[in-house]
This record gives C-alpha cells, sequence and structure tokens, in this order.
C-alpha cells in the first residue's frame, strides 16, 4: 500500500480524494489544507502541520494553484516528501525542475513534476512523435472543453452572473490537418464559444468587452451565447475538456505517417487526478530505488505507472 | 554517433537502412544478410562474419521473420552486440525475452525486443490505460491495412496470381466504442477485404475457397474482389496499415473519460523502422550507462528515444 497524502482540497485535491478510495494500492492518509481543517472531519489536517506526518506518507499530491501557490509550496514540501504535482505553468517549468532537484536530492526525496495531460501525456506523446519521425509537422488541439482561465476571464466582465467558456478545435482544421504545411496559430485552429447569464439590457455591451478583451478572445472567432440561468446550471456546471496532439510525419521513403493521440473527457480535474495518481507510484518506486531528485513524465519507464508486476504487464498488454 | 549494423534485408531491413540515412545521429556501418553480399555492394556482409564487427558496432537491428529466424538468431546476437528487434510474436515474448535477458547479462549487452507499434507503441498506450484508469473497457482495432498473413494466405490458393488483404475496422463499432460493454471479437470489429488477380474461370472456386478458410476468413465478414493485373499494380503494391487503441475509462466519480492513440500509415515497414530507430537510442544509453538485459519499449524512459537532450525536451515539448 502507498500511503497518500493530499495538499489542496479543490477540484483536483477533491478528485484525488474521491479516486484514492477506488484505488486498491493506495491508502489516503490525510488531507492538508489551508482552511479551518476542524469543520471538514478527521482526514483533514492543518497544512501547517504536514511535518508531523513525514513518517505516514509515501507520497504527497500537490492540488493548490499553479499560478501563485505550487511555486511557493512545493519546494518546501520537496526536501521532506515525496511530491506529485500538476504544475503547468509551461513556461516556468525549466527554472521550477531545477529549484525541485535541488530540494529532493538535499532531503533524498522522489518528484515527479507538471504530471496530468497537458504537461503530462501531451508531452510525452509530442516527444513520441518527435523522436520517432526526422521530419514531421506536430500540432496540439486543445477541446473540446472548458477553459477555467477564459471562464474566469468572462465572469470578471461587469455585469456577468454566470460564464463558461469552451475552447473548440475548428473542425475543418482538424480534419485537413495533414495538408497544412506551415505553423498555425490557436487563433486560426480553434473557436471560443461562451455561455453567459445577464440581464438582457447588458447583452450588447458584455458581448463587445468579452469579443475585444485581448489575448483571451480578441484574436480568435469569439461567440457569446446568452442563456437563462436554469439552463447554464443544468448543462453548464461539468469540466469536461480532452484534445488532440497529431503529428504528421514523413518517413524516409516519402510516405505520410499519421500519429494521433486524443482525449474526450466528461471531467478534466477527474483524469488528471487519475494521471497524478499513476505517477504517484513512479515517485514512490524511484525513491523505494534511492532514485532521488525532480522527474517528469518524460522521464518514467511505463511500467513504473502500474500496480502490476513487470511480467503481468509483459504477458498480457504487451 | 551511434554506428548501426542491421541484420536481414527484406521489408524493415530495408526501411531501416533508408531511414538511417535521414537520421543525423545514426551510421550505418553494415548490413548482414544470409544472401551473396559481394553482388549487393560495400555496405553488405556475409552474416557469418559478423563477429569481425563486435567493436564497430554499437547497436544491431534484428530485420529477419519472427516466425522461426528471430528465436533463433537473436539469442546469438544478444551476447556480442546490443540488439534492437521488431519480434512480433505476442504469445512466445515472455519466454523470449527471458533467454534474451541471460544471453544479454552474459554478454553486458543491453537489447530492446518487440519494439514498433505492435507490440511497440501500441501496448505503451494499453498500459498507459490499464494504469492510469481503475476500471476500464479497452479496443484494439487494426487497419485499414494490409494482413500480410492473410495476404500470403490468400495466395496459397490455388490459381491467385496476386492477392492482397486489407484488415478494416468497421466503422460503426468504432464509432460506437463507447457503448460497447463486454468483449468484442475480431470478427465483430473487423472486414477483411480482399483484391484478387486470377483467371476468370477460377473466381468463384477462388472466392469460397477464400471465405471459409479456418481461422483466416471463416469467421469474418470477408469480401473478394477480383479486379485486373494492371489496377492490382498500380494501387495495391503498398504496406499501408494502422489502427486505434481505444480506452474507455471510469473515473471515481462516474464520468466516462475516452483516451484513443491511432495511426494512421502509407507504409507500415518505413513506421516500424523509424520506432526501431527510436528504439536504438535507448539500446545505445543503456549499454552506455551499464544497464545491461532484455527490456521492452514498457521499460524505456521516454527521453532515451529522442536525439536531443533532457533540458531541451523538457524546454519545448513538456
Amino acid at each position: 500500500m502507498i500511503r497518500a497524502g493530499i495538499v489542496g482540497y479543490g477540484n483536483l485535491g477533491k478528485a484525488i480524494a474521491e479516486n484514492i478510495k477506488k484505488t486498491p494500492d493506495f491508502d489516503l492518509v490525510k488531507i492538508f489544507t489551508r482552511r479551518n481543517p476542524g469543520a471538514l472531519g478527521d482526514v483533514f489536517e492543518k497544512l501547517d502541520n504536514i511535518d508531523r506526518y513525514k513518517e505516514d506518507i509515501d507520497v504527497i499530491f500537490l492540488c493548490v494553484g499553479s499560478a501563485t501557490d505550487v511555486p511557493e509550496i512545493a519546494p518546501r514540501l520537496a526536501g521532506k516528501f515525496n511530491v506529485v504535482d500538476a504544475y503547468d505553468n509551461h513556461h516556468d517549468i525549466p527554472r521550477y525542475i531545477e529549484e525541485m532537484e535541488k530540494e529532493a536530492l538535499a532531503g533524498k526525496k522522489s518528484v515527479i513534476v507538471a504530471t496530468g495531460w497537458d504537461p503530462g501525456l501531451f508531452s510525452l506523446n509530442r516527444l513520441m512523435i518527435d523522436s520517432i519521425f526526422n521530419s514531421h509537422r506536430t500540432f496540439t488541439f486543445w477541446g473540446k472543453g472548458v477553459s477555467q482561465g477564459h471562464s474566469d476571464a468572462i465572469r470578471g466582465v461587469e455585469g456577468v452572473k454566470y460564464g463558461v467558456q469552451y475552447t473548440v478545435p475548428k473542425q475543418d482544421v482538424l480534419d485537413g490537418v495533414k495538408d497544412i504545411k506551415g505553423k498555425i496559430s490557436a487563433g486560426e485552429s480553434h473557436d471560443r464559444v461562451c455561455y453567459v447569464v445577464a440581464d438582457e439590457s447588458e447583452h450588447l455591451r458584455i458581448e463587445e468587452r468579452i469579443k475585444t478583451m485581448p489575448d483571451y478572445f480578441a484574436d480568435y472567432n469569439t461567440e457569446v451565447n446568452f442563456i437563462s440561468e436554469d439552463e447554464f446550471l443544468e448543462k453548464h456546471r461539468g469540466l469536461p475538456h480532452g484534445g488532440h496532439v497529431i503529428g504528421i510525419g514523413e518517413s524516409a521513403a516519402g510516405n505520410t505517417q499519421q500519429y494521433e493521440f486524443s482525449l474526450a473527457l466528461e471531467s478534466n480535474p477527474d483524469f488528471t487526478a487519475a494521471v497524478n495518481i499513476a505517477c504517484g507510484r513512479a515517485a514512490y518506486k524511484f525513491a523505494a530505488e534511492g532514485r532521488h531528485g525532480a522527474f517528469t513524465m518524460l522521464d518514467i519507464p511505463p511500467v513504473y505507472l502500474s500496480a502490476k508486476t513487470r511480467n503481468d504487464l509483459i504477458k498480457n498488454l504487451l
């Protein structure tokens, strides 16, 4: 049994807790929170007390926000625990790994950073495509799914009561991907579809404000749909997501070879949680072997992700 | 530079030789053949002389038939060279790995067996699905593509001048995969489409003979098309293939999560060759680190497949 702790209890922390309950090789020891844990139940504990559990926890799943919380909290944990995180600030990851590596080596711990699907499984497939083909064009499409950053941006517009934004790959671009010769921008390959609840008198102003928002919407074909509160609550409270990584490789003999990896997820946090947990097995095994430091999904031998033995996997899945 | 040798010069051996020419981190030293190499050119050498090249070759790509040649030749090479093979006799792989492990350890070599796409990339994706989801239904579809075994079976029928068989996943099964609850047989999920050149007076007999052939065709919806020799030579000499590995996972919260990996290959040997070469990098790196023994694609840390540095990969692909 791998004894797990969770830090943070938002969408991802909750999903990891739920998943661990159904994962036979994991046992949930504590959920650490900065809120008042007393009100939540016995499995909760104050984050300030986490050091008391150093001997009781094999792997910590770090489930706080990537914007500011992960970079602040993770290095403090990495010297004391084997940590798995879903840090998704692509731009900062190289610096972050270096910092985590230093802490993990000093504390003789194994940490796996930036796990999930992008970064994570999508990265793994981009690497596969790049390693297999000497010459290739590779495209990443996101969606159809809820972008939390863009939904937050909508909700920040004055007068918006509820709002959600779906990122949707353009179907004609997906269908014709084999023939795309150059680069293609996110705006050329994706639409942004918004559902908003607001007072009717505000619709024109809100639509204009959303469609012209720089960075978020201005460079995209953006559709704004105003719907009733009832419809919003019935249809738009989930967090579906997914996407495609498509590599068009040209082989030595000039043949076109299409490699595609796709996800269609009814719940983004649930899937991210499930990937995080598989990586938790790898962190646990790395630690058991004395392989300390900071790793990514690109470093993990796939058999380390499984609860089954290597012999079983070779026999049944190879 | 990784100095490569190739054993065998059929479809796969030729494809590896062509691919290596365009792969900057590999250099082709010799192609070993059981035929008379003198007639073929300087890069060819008699297989019997391979031991003379022990110091000149870093990785041998074994490109002989899986039916009898690989099990016979591979163990003799594994004690002397780092070997990569595309052994695809799924049923025999566990026994074969054990034998290769023994030889490789004795000779202090690193061998990677059963590389390619199935076994290989498809296995990797089956493992990912199985590691991520506590509960899942996973389906492998093959095609649309040429099955060499079934094409050989057609060509074995008396009176057949040319023949090829395409395995084709049933589109309605693919489209409805999310709703398949139980197991589904290969015959329920695939059609077999044959193109045959034969004298018209023989058509009825040949069609009957093909459609009733046990194991190969009898359990399938089999279509036999008789075409002209010209049409055959124009349209059916390629070796396209591909397929899908689809996992329908159920997350803890009851959400349906679809994971899909697909290949659509204009040339099966070209793609298998490209995957073999990426695995050649891993064999080379394992050997350089003194990690001896027999490995599979399920054991390889993905960064080992790339010619690029880990830092580059983390920065650009994660």
